[in-house]
């Protein structure tokens, strides 16, 4: 059993390890691992289709302590979505929308549970680590933490998203649309460019850009050799098509 | 229990991991925990706030190892400072010098054990994890190993400091100013601005600066929806005072 | 006992985090060491040179997970590699062949094993991932997962490479020269640069570039105060000879 992190509060910043002073202190036998700090801050939608891509290779009673949250403080609410036996604890802004939309089995709950001390910034510490903590030791919910919510208040719903959800330090720009169903002919239109498919890196010419299905089960952008952010001008949020 | 690591190694750079490996020989099954590693190189007193504005989240017989240390391979000792329960391992150049002056208890040793293999430059690796491994396993100090000092030679004292001492990801700066105390009718001078308080992000004008109390308790410089250090063009060591 | 791992994926980025969630299925109980992740990406003999510098503070009994792997879902096979009681999983594509070529006693086995799914472009998650958390558990290879090759396809030897094989956040630069033999009379030469040598920082003037011995042995030019990449404009696969 496992804790996993996904938020926006940087690799190398200090809220990290200060989320995982709480985990280590109420959790202190719980295997912690990073999945990802760098999720597009401020863009809640690509984090969530981002998020749902990668649960996939966690085991089944793994807690996932998602942050992406640009309300804090504020008035949306924090929950619990249970979604194939996977736990996640976060805010109720859409982040655990499409991982719960997409889910076979999948139920939520709202947290009503108050920290003696609440930061007004810093839920991903005071809230969401304790909450995560304790639903990972205990392998269900503690009683009176909670009220059955059923659904989120924010729901993006399941389908794909057209758009540049994520780029990697390669300049790979990864989209929010599953490769599963889509025609190897299908080009992919990016403004003027028209991308063909590539099934590897050394399938397409040197320089070249192409998409093709990534490790994570999407389509991706990427040029042989060579950044495709930086050539293309990708950046998250841009939209894309198929032609 | 766990072992802490605030270093300036880089979150991303090869020190880390080879510190790692010693703490993983001597203390296999303890639990360690970044902190932070990209603490402000070359300036030991921001470093020092800033460590001191994190320790109170980490479980009481935790062990610190901290590395800020320019002048390593020169004349300075090397310390184990126990404050408030918790230990840390670190040069004696000030860097400990707050957590120190700001405990209710506390004492400190100089080491005088030496490794058998001493690298000129890399300490945190041959020196302080063995320290750190050692004093985590026993929970108390190695017989021989130290010197009871008493008092560090570098200190800085227990006030705070009046300047930048760490700019975030998301280009939010902390000062080394302790929030507890101040009026929220203050404002923070930095140059010819004169920063109003808010509570949370929500309550600024989008792209409007302002200070709050950070989640460390510390007085935090940031705008709404953008980066102070971008804006205001803010730097570690910058000075700001209150009118 | 420790996994420890070694690739180019990126520190902050979202591979590491999926590769992490199989050995904490596979070998729950491990612990797992971050020891680079930003090494050379597309430079397999500099990477060589760089964990074959790294290998000697990690426990004897250690599985490293190596990955930098351009030519990844082509035709280069994956390897096992003995060296010194340590194992090596990773592409039999160079990566390997410098600590494999220095070690006392060594010996490495072709990859045959298959997992069930198998993705075009990530074998760090898919393929080396099950193979290292199965011999980390097992303690020896499992039985029918790999044919006895004795020596490897790309086999760099076990020379020292005269070229900058890394540059770290401080902006030194390692050689992939040992420092062993050298005297410290001999002045390194970069382009029309002389650097003397000096046995730590604080003996050369300020802003002065010299080589030293670096905490892993090798050749290293670093400016006292200063970043010697950025002033001597280095960078990886830059040449250097002795005068």
């Amino acid at each position: 059993m496992a804790i996993v992190l996904f938020t926006d509060f940087g690799a190398g910043d200090l809220y990290v390890g200060q989320v995982k002073a709480v985990l280590q202190r109420l959790a202190p036998s719980m295997t912690v691992i990073d999945l990802l700090h760098d999720a597009p801050a401020f863009n809640v939608r690509a984090s969530a289709h981002l998020l749902a891509s990668m649960v996939g290779c966690f085991a089944a009673d793994s807690v996932f302590l998602t942050v992406v949250d640009p309300g804090v403080g504020g008035a949306r609410s924090a929950v619990v979505v249970q979604a194939d036996d996977r736990w996640y604890v976060g805010p109720d802004n859409g982040l655990l929308s499409i991982v719960g939309a997409r889910a076979v089995k999948g139920d939520c709950w709202r947290i009503v549970w108050q920290p003696e001390q609440l930061s007004a910034t810093f839920h991903g510490r005071d809230l969401f680590a304790p909450v995560a903590a304790t639903l990972a030791v205990q392998g269900a919910l503690p009683k009176g933490w909670f009220e059955h919510a059923g659904r989120l208040n924010v729901d993006f719903g399941g389908d794909d998203l057209a758009e540049i959800i994520y780029v990697d330090h390669f300049g790979n720009a990864h989209t929010g649309i599953r490769a599963g169903g889509i025609a190897h002919e299908a080009l992919l239109a990016f403004g003027e460019l028209r991308l063909p498919f590539a099934r590897v890196y050394s399938e397409a010419a040197q320089g070249a850009a192409f998409w093709y299905e990534n490790s994570q089960g999407l389509v991706e952008i990427a040029v042989n050799c060579g950044s495709a952010a930086q050539l293309l001008r990708l950046k998250i949020g841009d939209g894309v098509t198929w032609t």
